[in-house]
């Protein structure tokens, strides 16, 4: 069988002090941490999208890369080859899940109904490739964004014509999800939002939204499709503005439309940033309302305005993420999927390991660090101790909605000022800094 | 009786090919516009913490304004003579309405007690100027995020005695409100938020501000103060990441803890953009939501990253706002309070006048527009005709939730691809340019 | 001869009541304004590579919009093909120049001597409509940035042969703009800059871009090409960071290589707000250090980080770019380049006249109110009494160089504290609406 | 003697296992790294202004820090206890230098002459503490910004007189740094810019402020006042727009008015993103024009539009700013001075050492890891390597300004298309981390 990658072999964890960039130095599957191991924890996931049909290309100039997969002239075929390096890949990396778009995977033909047939195809490919190698589907999801007709927007378009698209694309994508057994669905609404206020009808445009959400849940439910619904924020890009903004956005739009039981959230670190919210910001607000459902890896330069879906390489932060997934008790049926692409000035083959490699490592470590702090119950001793005025007494009464305007003015009268307390932050900062040094 | 401007006379319409400063422009209060007067639709309030305490210091310099009414040596008696010279203004002015804070109008004593009669005494004096001129209160507010005792937040913080005071002087604030026959109640979260992740529980914060709101609730209730409770939403600034964030954020909160029907929101131009929306953009998720309750008119500079807080003068924007407020028929009972201040170089006690006339003149002119623009039926006419689609048909059943997956694929199968039609984004602004020639 | 936009006929002006979309409401060519009429003053530009070669296309989707003159299959077909549409565009609109790069005009073939033949051809055919249309040349440029090669910058790439490269096409472009009679002769070096600090030697690539230029001087000089060379800076996007970032930075670049004497500035709106100052700001450097050359007019949004290239239709920005070129006595030889696309939703071909008459009236508008505030004095009047100071005594010798410390200490020990006077900036901003009004 | 830390001993190292906060965990200051001492490398300075005088109040709320050096009712007596203080802190902190402001040190009087007798009191008792302790004076420098007169500029102030008082204030400094021996004198012109260019002229404002600078440049040589003079760039705050936005624009302004010779930088990290670039970025401008001076070490935060000034806690940051510093060869006479604040919630008097220590723990652990990346060349290897093709052939007839259009362009013919190689940017970012780990 062609081999796509023949001078890459199966990575291997050579440790921290390794120089081999086709390595792991922290990422070690089967090492137990916090009771569970690595792999159980992070179920890394590989984005089909950026990894094999990502160009490199940008807004001012064409693609860069090689795809020796995609040179084909007969598109299916094309797509075919292409699912045979990416599981070589997934495979070589170790990872056991993958991600799509149904237009990542296989070519749009001249109707709906030969472009599902092409699906169909390249995803029996999938399915038996699945079969062979033990890699699972993490999530499908359907491209409502890319092609023209998608112009002003998918369930939100101004045409019913348009919103009967989406929805007959997402049909075949729910079909496709319970075929390759995925373990939870995406929506990312990548053009449901606006252009300017001048044309659009806010309200009409989310309930729109809304009854496509409702149709959707509808439909997995009658084919037996049980994977987590899940729906990604991005406050802006490519549209001006969209609706699911950020986590609080889009919980108030389920809330609000009955919606918040059938569907968690996708939390991406560049997304949340775009929104002016730390990573660790938004996978808090969904995490706090049990909606948090998976995460997409990756990281983003607060120095530019748009999306670099770079590789994470922020241990740190990404630490933060992985105490927050600790915390809820994981992340599964989601994972982690690194919805990262290559520089465009990264040409190399190999590149696409190395990156991967390198955001698999800085997740190990994070989750590490993570598991270091939950054991030694840091921050969340100096939080709990921080609050414990609401443990008992007056405070007690406010938690318990037993307090009211009357007992609580008595209370102030008769304590007078409360007692100044310092917040520590440049302890805890320096204190976090110190498990770089502690986790090895 | 001392006269704090008494280069000033009241301010009188001499339109827009005036010279006078201290005249308006286009704001001429019992010009009938869409069947109401300027008066009424606009309702325009003087914010008493910029224009009677602003100072002009920023956190690089001290202030730079002159203030003749705070010159006595005793607090008490320099809070008494700033409601005179207050009332001096809003009568030359012209305005109807006034806001203030608990901490703007009365100084803060050693005890609540003695802080609760100072107040008691200046509100006294305000009430009496109120009746004097027919002058009203818009909305009273409580500030809790000023005093030291509050740098962890009010309702929000760690320590449960901080809960109390705050909910002691907002307690305050409503009998005062009641007192002063104040139109609407504001809740602004300044230190509603966190600081850093590391030593915050935000859960338990956000649920300790929804016992607040709900004792406001019901304290409001038992004394009779039947003001419209709102909200206020901010990003940032002073805190870090603040829990109002935006109009999505909010209503989010108060539907999460069944809220809603008791608050609605009072947006601010320079919040919306701190939060990365249009002005526009946050008003129409509140009214869309019927909970856009009142307006804070000022305007930020998007290339500056804090709150500016600068005197409305961009007209189309104004002219957006006000499209939104005649769409729903009206601000009333809230308002336009102009949030706004001075520039710190701006230092003769008249530049107070301009900066008001200004505003007023830009909203007013903005009131024309947008009624001219609802009498065209434009942009409506458009936006109604582009989604006409869901009226009937396909669409109809989509929009009253009778269609479902299936059907709209059988739809697509049997229509194929939708025909694209153009957003006409710069038709409509090039059109929007013409209004401001149009009216006059 | 075919005709591309069949439907439409020369734009002609119809005044501000006009409702026809494909008229002018302000820009009346022939009409005298300041000495000058419209046309003199304006030198519109339209862009070759955004209105005859961008389709829309966004970094998540397809392109939308119809090419009817880019239809045929051959390249070298389609590209002649384009050339009679565009001058049939620019004939119809009424605009006197046009800009384009050397791969928007004419397509790249295997190797360089074939692509320079395409381009002797594609060029011989538009030097032919020149001819006869009387429509000139405003600048040309050479893209070195959309190709692969070019990937890790052109003049600033690490291999040398990419440098090589870059000079060969500048070369070709220099004996192009020779012939075609170009005006100014355009660099903008999308891709001279870095994506990571870790891998580059910022010195020396600034080392090779002056050498670059002082090749391009040189050359043409050789050649005889008089047009005036110019730099449009960018801060970013698509490199992480650019060397050009901003007038001030392209300035101090100049100087400190030698080249200030053989360049100017092209400052573009959006590209002034991406490096967070105003258009008019960057405008002012320029023309401050007699720098400033020509305009690429758009507008940005500046709630969004990346580059949107929206047709100007803000027209006090417009006004406040011709107070700057009015008072530098005008921007001949360069112009005002529409450096500007339609939005990705605007996909009727009319679209393309509407938005290009959108700015035209947005500049003309701009120029009429520019030249009123001239007459008016505004705010020269104010902002030369301002200043006065400096005319005259202890002024007059800072300014002259003659007063050193000890004799303003003196003077200061002297006169004691400074007479605080107001910046007046609410009533300049709110003097400046008026003009709205009284242009007319 | 008082001492105003009694809790607080002498800061010692005690390695990065250590618990105690008030121990350092890398910062060993006679530990040998690179060949000097940490001491000698790092040359850290404390900030008066903000910790002894910074009060944690911010814009929305007065101060919570408790400043037992502060309480006397004289404002001299204060200063004279808080230079007391100051240097008990140096002392037990174990740093070398300290910075001020004339108005940090000493309080304002009715008279400049009577203010000077205060300065010359106060810094005659820091002369005599300098003395005892050995601790030097890092650099002085005048607040020109905070007292209103300052409003509108000081040497860019329209009112010469106000440019006097400046002059006068400077004057007096350069005085004081003689006297106290400062190594360093810095510019920081925080109202050297504009609100709004209606009342602006930019070029007489600039063409002033190069006179003040070329009066500071006679005056220090005509009494001997040694120091580097350095000017500190900032985008903007407290001013809309400040002329020394960054690094690139203070070179251009000093190249344009012949002063480049008399100064060179202080970079400061916060000021450098709020101007959009990295703090490296702004340190390797600043050094490649051999102009690198100084630095302020803290840290922002890139999700907020203001100067947060936060004690440096970002390790990799910090290795990056190190890397510049070795290879200029350190950054004497200037230093690493912490312009940094506790944050408002920080309200232990501790929490000042605290974050003194974080910091200097961060640059600390940043040097070791810039050290061993030098002692491994890398990055420095791969970047030689990636630029080699300029050392020989045409390339190195490009760098030695040999070759020309023509020979470039036979170059490009013979060779054809130029190779691609991979700017390798996620191998370098995760061999970057791998240095957390083996730094120790």
């Amino acid at each position: 069988m062609t081999q796509y990658f023949p001078d890459v072999q199966k990575i291997s964890y050579e440790g921290p002090d390794s120089t081999n960039p086709l390595a792991f130095k922290w990422y070690n599957p089967e090492e137990v941490v916090a009771g569970k191991s690595m792999r159980e924890h992070l179920r890394f996931g590989v984005a089909y999208w950026h990894t094999f049909r990502g160009t490199g290309s940008d807004p001012f100039g064409a693609g860069t890369m090689p795809h020796p997969w995609a040179e084909a002239a007969d598109p299916v075929t094309a797509a075919e080859q292409t699912v045979h390096a990416a599981f070589e890949f997934f495979s070589k990396l170790g990872v056991d899940f993958y991600c799509f778009h149904d237009r990542d995977i296989a070519p749009e033909a001249n109707t709906l109904k030969q472009t599902n047939a092409i699906l169909d195809r390249i995803c029996g490919l999938a399915k038996q490739k699945q079969d062979e190698t033990g890699i699972g589907l993490l999530w499908n999801t359907t491209n409502a964004f890319s092609h023209p007709r998608f112009a002003n927007g998918a369930s939100t378009n101004p045409d019913a014509a348009v919103f009967a698209y989406a929805a007959s694309q997402i049909k075949k994508q729910l079909e496709i999800g319970k075929e390759l057994g995925a373990a939870n669905y995406v929506f990312w609404g990548g053009r449901e939002g606006y252009a300017t206020l001048l044309n659009t009808d806010m309200k009409r445009e989310q309930e729109h939204l809304a009854r496509l959400l409702q149709m959707a849940v509808d439909y997995a439910k009658k084919i037996g499709f049980e994977a987590q619904f899940l729906i990604e924020p991005k406050p802006k890009e490519p549209t001006k503005h969209q609706y699911d903004f950020d986590a609080a956005s889009v919980i108030s739009f389920l809330k609000g439309h009955g919606l918040d039981q059938h569907f968690k959230l996708n939390v991406e670190a560049n997304h949340a940033t775009l929104a002016m919210h730390s990573f660790e910001h938004d996978l808090q607000v969904a995490s706090m309302h049990g909606m948090l459902g998976s995460i997409d890896a990756n990281q983003g330069d607060l120095l530019l305005g748009w999306d670099t879906d770079e590789f994470p390489h922020n241990i740190l932060e990404a630490a933060m993420a992985m105490r927050v997934v600790l915390a809820q008790g994981g992340i599964a049926p989601g994972g982690l999927n690194f919805d990262a692409k290559l520089r465009r000035e990264s040409t190399d083959l190999k590149d696409l390991f190395i990156a991967h490699v390198s955001g698999m490592d800085t997740f190990a470590l994070g989750l590490k660090i993570a598991a270091k702090m939950a054991a030694d119950d840091f921050p969340n001793g100096f939080i709990r101790e921080r609050y414990a005025s609401y443990d008992s007494g007056i405070g007690a009464e406010i938690a318990s909605g037993s307090a009211d305007f009357e007992s609580l003015e008595a209370y102030t009268l008769a304590h007078g000022e409360p007692v100044a307390r310092s917040g520590k932050q440049e302890l805890l900062e320096a204190r976090l800094n110190q498990y770089l040094w502690q986790v090895r």
